[in-house]
């Protein structure tokens, strides 16, 4: 399945596009987009829509996959990612994406195989999954690649299961 | 001008559509939608941004005007909100209108004269000024005329200032 993984943010929304069968994954494509901080917050949003957009209808993923928001330590940094993210997933909704949530512990325990790795593991890791001769340079972009292959692993194990029974 | 003032909420996003000269103030609609509690995020903000994209084409108005979001005492809360901001905000820059932000104690001083004004003040002054025969059933879209109104004095006022120097 293809699947588009999205890391929000209003500055910079990472993103990944992979192909996968839940064990083994390529990569599509993969990139961030950024925003200008000098631009009142609804243009900013625009921006991430429209270049979420125009991903989804290059390579036309069957799903989306994007991690939980917490209630993180800086209220205001949260709720600006709280309107990016209501940007992205109404982008997604509107596409027809079927959408996958994951807590940050189950997209590390998907791709490191323990919860508590660290960001650089994580990226070695979804280099290493993709048999990339390097770590994808963005961080946003390679924690974007990494909610997708969370995604895909989950969705394969969940079929298997419900074929086993 | 025509304005549209918008009242963010995942449950229930009030919104009111007005002509002003600034002054005097005609009610075009106001409105609630409601979305389903039991559907996941993304398809309710999609029901949101689809709503207010009728009403944005029903009506053309020139401007939108929402209030601000505050560090709200619940952190959950705040955040769902957020979430909705984003889709309407989204929604207002596609449709290409001036967007204004009003603090809460803005909206009240513009509409009531007196910043820390009841909600049922509020509402009743909106009415008045509307030359309704009684209050708008609902809060929200009250609401959402309030901060319209308040858009509509505040560019007026500031625009003849302009004139004045």
């Amino acid at each position: 399945m293809r699947v588009l993984g999205i890391d929000c943010g209003t500055e910079r929304t990472g993103y990944g596009v992979i192909d996968s069968d839940g064990r083994s994954h390529v990569l599509v494509e993969a990139g961030v987009v950024r925003t200008d901080a000098r631009e009142p917050l609804e243009l900013r949003l625009l921006t991430i829509a429209r270049s979420l957009r125009e991903v989804i209808e290059r390579h036309r993923p069957e799903a989306a996959a994007v991690e939980q928001v917490f209630h993180a330590a800086n209220a205001k940094t949260a709720l600006k990612l709280a309107h990016a993210r209501g940007a992205a997933l109404l982008t997604v909704a509107e596409a027809g994406l079927e959408l996958g949530e994951y807590s940050p512990l189950e997209v590390k325990t998907s791709v490191v195989g323990y919860g508590r790795a660290e960001k650089s593991q994580v990226q070695m890791m979804v280099a290493s999954l993709l048999r990339l001769a390097g770590p994808i340079e963005s961080e946003d972009a390679s924690d974007a690649v990494a909610v997708a292959i969370c995604h895909a692993t989950t969705r394969v194990v969940r079929a298997r299961m419900e074929v086993a029974r």
